[in-house]
């Protein structure tokens, strides 16, 4: 009989799950995706992960019996330890057991089953495979939708006492404003830029964006922003910019505290315009940051883009396997 | 012969330098405080370190051979692996090797000397013998002529990779603000506090705190600022709850980020105005904090005041000695 040698990373989100085998060298075999249909509730939902992972596994000419560990990267709060989805809106989830769940569901003796948040997952993923390989006290940031964080300090994945930490979008950007929570993903998700690009055309600015969403202004999204800064618009390079110089500005603030050596920037936005991005977001940050030597702090954009959340569940189910 | 087993703790200020001599369970036997003379140069300092550690030993009846290590809080960035201060205003020293400085002053075989930042070194003292205690994950916020800050993680001091983390003081909280450089410090140390309410009393605003200092508006100490608020002087407890509301802002920003158990907050104006100022710290905190379990997260004042510096710098020694 061979050695179980093989890994299963899950990246599980409200709208599609995936799922990757690696070998013994964290080779990626063959990787799945699907629907996740969280309406369906959350028995349904765990057939449908463990369905993606047969499918993988079938890809890869693998067998469930090879399989040592899965890896899960789940959204929302999660209760590490006890493999615990605490709440998880866009899941529909509270309190859910989710390492047991699919632990049962998978039926085999001896699996190691470990969960954690998704955006820590892809972190880890960065980390271990991606850009920020090598940079022990590394930040991911992932601007989408929303705006995740994960931290890696001193090599190790940190979750902090309530293992909720990295929540770089709901930091405070203006403490004393309306209401006092404007957050970071308040006003630098690609849903808050949408926002403002699509209020501010209805306001009469010009701009490029109304064209290439097909005047659906409601559903403006990464690939039409790109488009839009590709093609030197305005109002939109404007908005973006701004939203950007509050990441860069965000950035900087968890470097200062934590004198981190690396950030990797990810997500649907960062990932969709690139290089100027990433230039936006290091000008403030370079501006923000204490002391100087702090802009020697590597910024860099993700390398394993929609990746990562697989890779590194992998590799966290195999660290845990290891030790 | 007996075994070396004391172990003296110095805290080293830009004004004053004071060491305390502990015995081996942490007991303090004798302290003694000098001016700092830093206009001398570092000679005339490193010389006035060591008499006062000589007279905390007289003091404490002990001698310079039964010591097996000294720690040493100094202000501005550390390089603690070498010891080395990089860079201290109000000391005038740039990449000044203070650990082996010191070792060649006192002249003692196998004396261990442990050189970290002074904030650390109080956030430390305060863990290991202070508000703090078992409080794995910690936050350290002094505010005073400024505001500085240190991080004790899963039970460890925190450095980062730069070695400079905790500057909590240098965050930046108005990123889109004039020059983009509203830093904490700039909004809610004591000077801060204390400009901005001498500003005011000159733009004819009324408060007793004219009084209270004597008409001399340019030196607004915490003393005063704390009987003003006794007295229920509106502006002073206005412009003092303002920049509460600040720090309560940047601490929820990272224990947001960092999912920390426990916050200590010291420092001169928050030690003179006591209850009321963890009070507006702890609502602006709570207002701000994500996700809300977070709220669970202990604020304490400070309970070693000025000694938390001496303490923690010995305890910083003791552990090098023990490990």
């Amino acid at each position: 009989m061979a050695d179980k040698d093989l890994i299963v990373g899950v990246d599980l989100g409200g709208t599609n799950v995936s799922a990757g085998v690696f070998d013994g060298k964290s080779k990626l075999l063959g990787l799945q995706k699907n629907k996740t249909k969280a309406e369906q509730g959350s028995d349904a939902v765990i057939k449908r992960i463990v369905k993606t992972i047969q499918e993988a596994l079938e890809i890869s000419k693998s067998k469930l019996e090879d399989v040592a560990a899965v890896g899960i990267g789940a959204p929302g709060a999660i209760d590490v330890k006890r493999g615990v989805v605490l709440n998880a809106v866009n899941l529909r989830w509270t309190d859910f057991p989710l390492g047991k769940a699919l632990a049962g569901e998978i039926k085999q003796n001896g699996l190691t089953v470990v969960v954690d948040n998704d955006v820590n997952v892809g972190t880890w993923g960065e980390y271990v495979a991606g850009a920020g390989r090598g940079i022990d006290d590394l930040l991911g940031v992932f601007v989408g939708t929303g705006i995740g964080g994960g931290l890696v300090l001193d090599g190790k994945l940190y979750h902090g006492h309530f293992s909720t930490a990295g929540e770089i979008g709901h930091i405070a950007m203006h403490p004393d404003g309306p209401l006092g929570r404007r957050t970071l993903e308040n006003l630098a998700s690609r849903t808050a830029v949408a926002n403002l690009i699509g209020d501010l055309v209805r306001a009469n600015r010009k701009s490029v964006i109304t064209k290439l969403v097909e005047g659906n202004l409601a559903d403006i999204r990464s690939r039409a922003i790109a488009d839009a800064i590709k093609e030197k618009d305005e109002l939109v390079t404007q908005v973006v910019q701004e939203s950007a110089g509050y990441v860069g500005a965000a950035i900087a603030n968890m470097v200062t505290v934590l004198s981190l050596k690396g950030v990797v920037l990810g997500g649907g936005l960062a990932e969709a315009l690139g290089g100027p991005y990433l230039k936006w977001v290091r000008d403030a940050f370079e501006r923000h940051v204490f002391p100087l030597e702090l802009r020697d702090c590597k910024l860099k954009l993700s390398e394993l883009g929609d990746s990562a959340g697989v890779v590194g569940a992998a590799a966290l189910a195999r660290s845990r396997v290891d030790s």
